[in-house]
């Protein structure tokens, strides 16, 4: 019956259409102008503004109705935002007035030119320890704190230009190098080491290692165990009873969401009035110490770009760019889903860049999309962007009227934020569903915890997307193969070993290739193929293999040198007397095979566009001499 | 019919027999001890020195009537040796009397430890100047010869050591990196730059770049116009005519090759003969100048293994061995096919690892089994690793006897033998092949052929490599997937695009996925799975899609980022009440369904073994409450 079809060799491609759809699949994938087809022009005008701004798509259906929802999360964010705020900037080694100003610009921006309906913008804890670590390898921040501050700033410039050019090029792609599997690890490596650098508030110590890694830092705290005191560590352990409490609270019932929200907030304002009344410092509870007010100062005449230290920033900002937009976009996207809207990673890749580049201007460092701070607005209830404005707004009020008030924060207290914020980043579920699942993916993820947790953050991170490298690499080194049989009384070839009812003929070999053929598989493939037919005549009383059928339906890229392969796969064939067939070239195969005249080498005739089509063929030139067709009724 | 066959979920297998199958896979792909199973001890201690050790396995049977043919092959790439290995070691700018050394010992070594019955061991032109030019960046060869020529033997003792160390860990994988269009780059490239460092003989010039990337070299010859001499020039010209014409003979009449197997030694001995009696050196011509008599010295205390200068003979190591396992295993499996031989790599690297340690103490630089060399000797009949022990001898017999002689040789005529062989190794033809079959593989060929020419050898060689590798990359990113319909008459299922004769069900999307689902493909995946539905439903007259169909056949390997993307559909198909089906998953991908519990989550009813199958399912949905079953025939 299939006879009827024929292996399709007309009209292959021409460069340029196979390009321009390439090139289309690699950078827009989501196919972002699919609506400025067929448009006016001042109509299309208008929408690719509206494309790259979104507020001017958003914003003229803004009402009343939605405002309201939009300020109650924003208040609820802004509450997240001071404390945590106040605390990341301590992880970052900077002033703590900086966090606060971190939400104030740049959420005005990304009210701007987001896309994501959902997202708060705040700074996260790995960025800010990665920042403290890759600039503090070169410039001691108590020693010089101006210079260390100004190449902050320098670096969150560079991760603004860094992100704003990966979105304008579309190589939102290179944030899919994170896997979850690096994520989960990394993710929790971080935590491991943020939760440690907090034993120094915790113990109330006032030196400390400037390394991250767990050995270094334990050996500090016993190193230095002359100078605990228990104040501290009594206020820090209430502080983070009560957080865990209220974050618990929330598992429980989720419309107590709000409990957990403020409680950073609550921490704060208890921790600072308690200090002020006990006189905390007296009994060695370190508080924040002065704060400014008034909203951001300029800073863009302390960006630094000394060549002698300039190489610091970069890879700073090479490092928290990819971070900070995995985040930032995997968490946008999430909620996305839930809510069936679409996020697009390369406009975002741009709002999250101009956030940076503007807010290096003014006084801020790295922010992005951060987990805890988008799940409270989602939680809250917001409708759209406007609640990262109200965020804003709430902001420069706390800037302009109450700044000096939060000085009295003891240090503990954003000791026992932090590590309540930490603790939850610690995946272990996810660690044990990864050693279920894949134990390369449970693999990965481990070198990324122990490479971040013992060595540094950077080389964690390195190592864990390196591995993951190497298994897309390995995949096209080691492409699968797989015998095929017939399953009776059907039209199904599959393999014989995931269907042992399945039956093969006599001196036919049917083999499934796995995709690509590339360079780096094709020695593999020439010579797993002689195994498998090596193998098929070792069988007892198995007659030699007569004909060998290559299913590559499946192979759905080839390169120069896998055509090569072929013809080399087609020689070895015929020094031993196999007829080769080959069964349902894809298009993108069937293009190459013709541009290198390998469908004349072989002959049309070799081709078949099903498996039981070429099994046919091969039994009548099999049998048909002597017209013996066995058990041919078996195939139909 | 087909609905009697069920997807397979019983029994996946256990971890340690998955993890046994992929290392075996990825390791030992060859299979190399599958003769060893089943064996008394003895003969399997035996088999096993054999395999490590191969001379044992060929001698025994060995006779005289091979070793006629071998003697002849012997004596013949033996003349080639002589001028080869002086030409070369010029290249390298060591004493010429290294390059000599360098065809004895590890020749011998070779006889012993190789797997190749065709190679014929010996200096290549590529690595050489390679040599040259990574530790010439550290030390000048003309300024501290000494110690240059120490690096040379340490870099060739860590070659050594990194080819055997690969071929222990079963690392032959690693020499799959160089694909086909890399090396017909770098050949390419190569050849270009050491043609033009031909100049310098042909011009006479005394002073010379180290540079030797093509605008330095150019810069160099016309800056020092004045020392252009025209004797060198017309004598080298007579020659590279002589030896191309050998070569043009060759090609014309095969039986002829042996005039241009012995074109280059009788060319350094017209050379030297004419040099001799006309005092060439009066003349501008300059000569190779005094040779040792004797064999090879012991070099194992010159090895020089200082901190400050370690890194250079480390990097060439590196980038040599690499190279010069893929020249020799590739041209060694070449052969091998061609005589239906098999030769397998990872044996092949420990024997040119220990080659190369064995010459470094020795006084020889790094060997490998050059094309041209291998050529001649399976032309000139060779039957057996025999042919290079021949080699050896006459080696031996000239460094003792004939090496003085040697001195006269004009370096004019060295420069002839070595251009007349690199025209040979720029493929225009193959450039072309890849311009028509493949527009990257061109791409990346031009980028390691413009590195080599206009850079440097190592960046040329990694640039191209590195493209490769985002090839691999791109291609897990950016996974296949095509629309199938159904060919009329058939069970078949077909792209739509490749057969528009195909016909599709109204409300059904049949979607055939590409491999793998990698963490850098997922995200792509769920849009592209999205943008088709969009695209399906915005046909004219369309009706929603209500069921999606998803054929896995294809999917041989999936990870944990994927698992978690086919559960991200199944949640987007149901807030858009689509109904998810999935055919034919192979056994990999249902192990990773099962252990993550997808399997239970979507339900086993949702899965099919062929696609007719499953889209008899979805008709029965779609009009099976009306019992409206249109068309149905049709489908079986």
């Amino acid at each position: 019956m299939e006879a009827a079809h024929k292996v399709n060799f007309s009209s292959p491609r021409s460069f340029e259409t196979t390009l321009k759809s390439d090139l289309k699949e690699t950078f827009f994938p989501d196919d972002p102008f699919k609506n400025l087809r067929n448009q006016p022009p001042l109509r299309r005008a208008k929408s690719i503004i509206e494309y790259f701004v979104p507020i001017f798509e958003w914003l003229p259906r803004y009402n009343f109705r939605l405002l309201r929802y939009d300020l109650l999360a924003g208040v609820t964010i802004a509450s997240l935002a001071i404390p945590q705020g106040i605390s990341y900037a301590n992880l970052a080694k900077i002033p703590p007035i900086i966090g606060l100003y971190s939400s104030f610009v740049p959420a005005i921006v990304y009210t701007v030119f987001g896309s994501s309906k959902n997202l708060a913008v705040g700074t996260v804890a790995a960025c800010s320890l990665l920042l403290s670590e890759t600039i503090g390898e070169r410039v001691n921040s108590s020693e010089n704190p101006t210079l260390y501050l100004q190449l902050i700033f320098t670096a969150t410039f560079f991760t603004g230009i860094f992100q704003t050019a990966l979105g304008l090029l579309r190589l939102g792609i290179l944030v899919n190098l994170l896997s979850h599997s690096t994520i989960t690890g990394f993710m929790g490596g971080t935590a491991t080491i943020i939760i440690l650098q907090q034993l120094k508030g915790f113990f109330g110590l006032t030196h400390f290692t400037h390394k991250t890694d767990v050995i270094s830092v334990i050996h500090t705290i016993l190193a230095n165990r002359t100078e605990w005191r228990w104040q501290p560590a009594v206020v820090g352990i209430i502080f983070l009873a009560f957080l865990l409490f209220a974050k618990n609270l929330k598992k429980k019932n989720s419309r107590l969401f709000w409990v957990s929200a403020i409680a950073p907030l609550a921490t704060v304002i208890v921790g600072g009035v308690f200090a002020y009344f006990s006189h905390a410092e007296k009994h060695g509870i370190q508080v924040v110490g002065h704060l400014n007010k008034g909203i951001n100062p300029l800073s863009i005449h302390a960006l630094n770009f000394e060549s002698r230290y300039i190489s610091a920033p970069i890879k700073a900002a090479v490092l928290t760019g990819i971070l900070a937009l995995a985040e930032g976009i995997a968490i946008g996207r999430s909620f996305g889903i839930m809510k069936n809207q679409q996020v697009d990673g390369n406009k975002e890749m741009i709002a999250f860049g101009l956030m940076n580049v503007v807010g290096s201007f003014t006084s801020c460092y790295l922010t992005t999309g951060p987990f805890s701070k988008t799940a409270v607005n989602v939680n809250a209830g917001c409708k759209t962007q406007m609640s990262n404005l109200v965020m804003a707004v709430c902001m420069m009020l706390t800037l302009v009227l109450l700044a000096p008030l939060f000085s009295y924060t003891p240090l503990v207290a954003l000791s026992a934020i932090i590590t309540a914020a930490m603790l939850g980043l610690i995946d272990y579920d996810k660690a044990y569903e990864l050693y279920k699942v894949d134990k390369y993916d449970f693999f990965i993820c481990m070198v990324a915890f122990f490479g971040v947790a013992f060595i540094s953050m950077d080389v964690g991170l390195a190592l864990s997307i390196g591995l993951a490298i190497v298994r897309s690499l390995l995949y096209a080194a080691r492409p699968d193969s797989s015998k095929l049989g017939h399953l009776p009384s059907s039209q199904l070839y599959r393999d014989t070993k995931q269907y042992p009812v399945s039956t093969t003929a006599p001196g036919v070999l049917i083999l499934q290739l796995g995709s690509p053929i590339f360079f780096s598989g094709s020695t593999y493939f020439r010579e797993r193929i002689m195994r498998w037919i090596r193998d098929e005549e070792a069988i007892k009383d198995a007659p030699p293999v007569e004909h060998l059928v290559l299913d590559l339906g499946s192979v759905t890229a080839i390169d120069m040198t896998g055509i090569e392969t072929l013809f080399e796969i087609k020689r070895m064939m015929d020094a031993r007397g196999i007829k080769l067939s080959l069964v349902n070239p894809r298009a993108r195969v069937v293009e190459k095979m013709i541009a290198s005249d390998f469908v004349d080498a072989i002959g049309h005739d070799s081709f078949f566009l099903g498996i039981a089509d070429a099994v046919q063929a091969c039994r009548f030139r099999l049998h048909g001499s002597s017209n013996n067709e066995l058990d041919r009724s078996d195939v139909v």
